[in-house]
């Protein structure tokens, strides 16, 4: 991807090799707590070469205004990107035994893409191969995300690689490890927001990372993953309001990433 | 209040008997720190239904120009709620013994509530069951909020319940549990933002609950409020780009609020 | 700079003096990391008389769609203020070797102001000046920041005091003390974000006050520095949502200010 055309025959942004849309990698997702349609109308005006998936938040789904939501939908539609609905919502249909009318229902409602998760619930794995197959089966496109939302659950590493290696193969396009919203005490992230470089050490030897999807709400977060991985890293729960900030980060175009890569 | 149609026939919200507009308690109040009147305009179109009061934080009502507070005082009527200035803007004017044309000038403007506090400035206990009163008889409803905004002026609980009690006595609709914007430090929460759970005890046992209204900016003191008064507990200082996720919390869309709610 | 009619004639504010626009001191410097030009025209609308300039954070200048972008400079002229492009932004086409044709280019959008910094990359003084003064003569006014990004390079007291006399000396008329977005463990600011005492001291003993502006993220901050340099101290990197909270601040409209100022 390029500057913009005033600057992009002036100056080479300092880190090269950012991809453009469409593209498997170097994904960015927003979480959406609740913008109304015409924000996301001028975000999108702003800056949809930037983003990829639009994920509204845990049940917010089914809060909006009807209207509104299609208004959404088809707006992420217009601009190349896809909007889909968090995975606490599909949790929820799967613990009132709903997992099938549910896709259908997204379908219906014009969404394309549907995160599968067990954040909150249990569901055994041969059920969680079930359901990814039956989503792909139904034409529904499918991210799943691996984790507890409860801190003191938090997996261990050889149980989380087991389970992305089985969601990608049941058809996963990606998965997306867990950090909530707050990036703190879960995950990959310690108490204060760090990165535990054991824990990615491990995850990074034994998995395909154009494949993994990391949340990364914090500034600092983003900033070492693609310090380690490169501006083409896929990133999750980004605030909408963060969007040409990381942005900037990935291009080096901010201290973070820049001072990192300035001997290259 | 049900989920949207599209939902409403599929499952059931974790947490059931969310009360609708009209409605005495689950109330929320938004934290107006200077919303634009096409930000309102377009807040309300996606999520008024989940909103009953908006206070303009501390004294930026006089930072208005004219024409935008008339329009976004029409707005919150037009929509089924109310904007009222919050209660530093009280203490100015009764800083310099203006309180009566202070009241007059909020009627003329068309505000229908006001919120009467001492967070800043000393009123004896006289003089503010006679505000309270004079206030009533102008025609406004009234807030009253307890608790000093420095934390080194923290109130006895036994202290608060008696104000608390008085207030009510005199007229008062709700009143609100000082916790300013940071939630921290201060009223019900230590400095980290946790709840104090003997300070809670001596309220809940001595208070009526429906009538009090927590401030809660924080998410954490959002959902632990709801996990233990239910989801119609009043809750105040809420930010307003997080109204659709407190909302999801009162419904148990949320994990935070769900998963307590599960064995129930 | 007054109250809205409606309350000018009620009461004072608890600070006075606070100075109306065209101002040389009491600047507001918005930092913008990614409005859309709808948004920013809505916060000119409400809240213009309170901004100076907005800077377009680190290098997201080259990230805006052109339209958008002149439409951006277009609206903060009809409005009265600045819009600018950060330091990090400029330090890209120093380290490029491109200084002037920046300079120039700049100029061609339509853009008065220019900062010129090196908080990520080194520039000797005697460039630094050059570069000032070449600025200077292409008819760019020019703000100056000091200080370093990494934490880990904090200048001493004595070298900064004469980097921003050699800055003011050669014709930038404000210096930027660096504090980054966050204003945590940099410049004047501890890891916790509050004040150092003996930094400031230094500073305000050998400075020209109204030549500088504050780095001030956090409200404490913004909050100490009006309390200990009055209502018309410069003020930067203000999130543009806290406008109105900042000149609340500013008017003693805010507890923070106001029992600070209420002896006098």
């Amino acid at each position: 991807m390029k500057l913009n055309d005033l600057w992009e025959d002036l100056f080479k942004p300092p880190i090269s090799g950012r991809k453009s849309k469409p593209r498997d990698t170097g994904i960015t997702m927003l979480l959406d707590k609740g913008l109304t349609a015409p924000e996301l109308h001028n975000l999108l005006e702003l800056c949809a070469p930037y983003i990829d998936l639009i994920k509204l938040s845990f049940g917010t789904t089914a809060l909006y205004p009807l209207p509104i939501l299609n208004e959404k939908i088809a707006l992420t539609k217009k601009f190349g990107l896809h909007l889909y609905a968090g995975g606490t919502f599909f949790e929820l249909a799967a613990s009132q035994a709903k997992i099938e009318p549910y896709f259908e229902r997204l379908l219906t409602l014009g969404f394309e893409w549907v995160e599968i998760s067990d954040g909150t619930i249990e569901i055994p794995l041969p059920q969680r191969i079930t359901t990814i197959k039956l989503a792909n089966q139904l034409g529904l496109k499918i991210i799943t995300e691996v984790g507890k939302k409860d801190p003191d659950l938090s997996m261990e590493n050889s149980a989380m690689i087991k389970l992305i290696l089985a969601d990608l193969n049941a058809g996963a396009k990606w998965v997306i490890i867990e950090a909530r919203e707050s990036g703190q005490g879960i995950g990959i992230y310690d108490e204060k927001g760090n990165i535990c470089p054991e824990k990615l050490d491990g995850l990074e030897a034994n998995l395909p990372l154009n494949k993994l999807m990391w949340e990364a709400p914090q500034k600092s977060q983003q900033a070492a993953l693609i310090n380690r991985f490169g501006p083409n890293v896929n990133l999750g729960n980004i605030s909408p309001s963060e969007t040409m900030a990381l942005e900037a980060l990935r291009f080096g175009l901010r201290s973070d990433t820049w001072q990192k890569n300035q001997a290259t």
